[in-house]
């Protein structure tokens, strides 16, 4: 029988590795040689799934993020509900979404010397906050946002603090636990219910 | 006449080096051999000043924090005024502290898989959420702070975003501006002093 290869899989054993790499030894650790290593690939046949390493990491960001959306469900919800559903299933609250903040983490750093990834990154903040400020909008129109803080600050603020409880949970999680992160949201909720 | 090195701006030197790297290459970029390049060292030679490249990186990370709190100057001052103080000095809102931020950044992710730099890093966070605490203490004793949110909360919600501002005036510069830094801590201080 002919040997049969799943391009797709590979890619995604790939990543996964990566992933492991990454989080365990810092994107220092993951050399397209550890990579390939650790694949049980020769060096050179990585190049066949992807042409280099700045791919690999990218395509390894691209899971993390994929992990966080796949916790937002809007499932036709809208407004405030809709808002509160998607902030709370943003936030790293349990072990997979830490790990995906700490791949985050590494991506950030990498994409400020790298303007492919930097523009990936800012396509991405501005879906999100278009997305917030859809659902806030309509929070307003519901009558159920009724603070007198633009749309603009509250998006912000918003893309403020999951960015910071990203970080927060990975170098501070005895300070910065889930439940207070789950409180920083309560009372942003309720402030924005006010007049 | 002999040759006299000066131990501390040899030291000096190195981190200017290595901050140069960073901030344009990332850490990936700070390598030792280009770190000593760039310093006109031949590559041994720098293990006279540091040991390893994680003293280097320390090293330069302290700089950065020495920034940041070079701006904070509470000359004595207590309470609420010196709480708006501290948090507004600490934002990254001009080129130098938005740098700092970036090397704080990457001192973030290298300590998640160096305990001596995670160590180092929590005891910084330890010392600065203390002096929020004690700052909203007094705040609280002398009717400036009348909010019912907990301290642990408010100190959490300053951090969280001021976290979150570091990365944000690094990857969406253009969303999170210094404008809206300085307006969130404006409504933060201004909700605080409600009942």
């Amino acid at each position: 029988m002919p040997k049969i290869i799943d391009h797709d899989q590979r890619r995604s054993d790939i990543i996964d590795v990566t992933w492991e790499l990454i989080t365990k030894g810092g994107i220092e650790a993951a050399t397209m040689r550890e990579i390939a290593n650790a694949a049980g690939f020769a060096n050179g046949a990585l190049k066949h799934y992807f042409p280099g390493k700045e791919d690999i990491i990218e395509a390894t960001y691209e899971r993390a993020l994929a992990i966080v959306t796949s916790y937002v469900k809007l499932d036709g919800r809208r407004g405030l509900g809709a808002l509160r559903e998607m902030c709370e299933a943003a936030m790293p609250i349990d072990e997979e979404r830490i790990t995906a903040g700490r791949v985050l983490l590494i991506f950030w750093q990498t994409s400020l010397t790298n303007p492919k990834m930097y523009d990936k990154y800012l396509e991405h903040l501005r879906a999100w906050r278009g997305m917030l400020h859809r659902l806030i909008g309509e929070g307003r129109a519901d009558g159920d946002i009724r603070t007198s803080i633009p749309d603009e600050q509250l998006v912000d603020e918003l893309v403020l603090l999951n960015a910071g409880a990203n970080v927060m949970s990975l170098v501070g999680p005895q300070f910065s636990t889930v439940e207070l992160q789950k409180r920083h949201l309560e009372s942003f909720f309720d402030r924005i219910s006010q007049p």
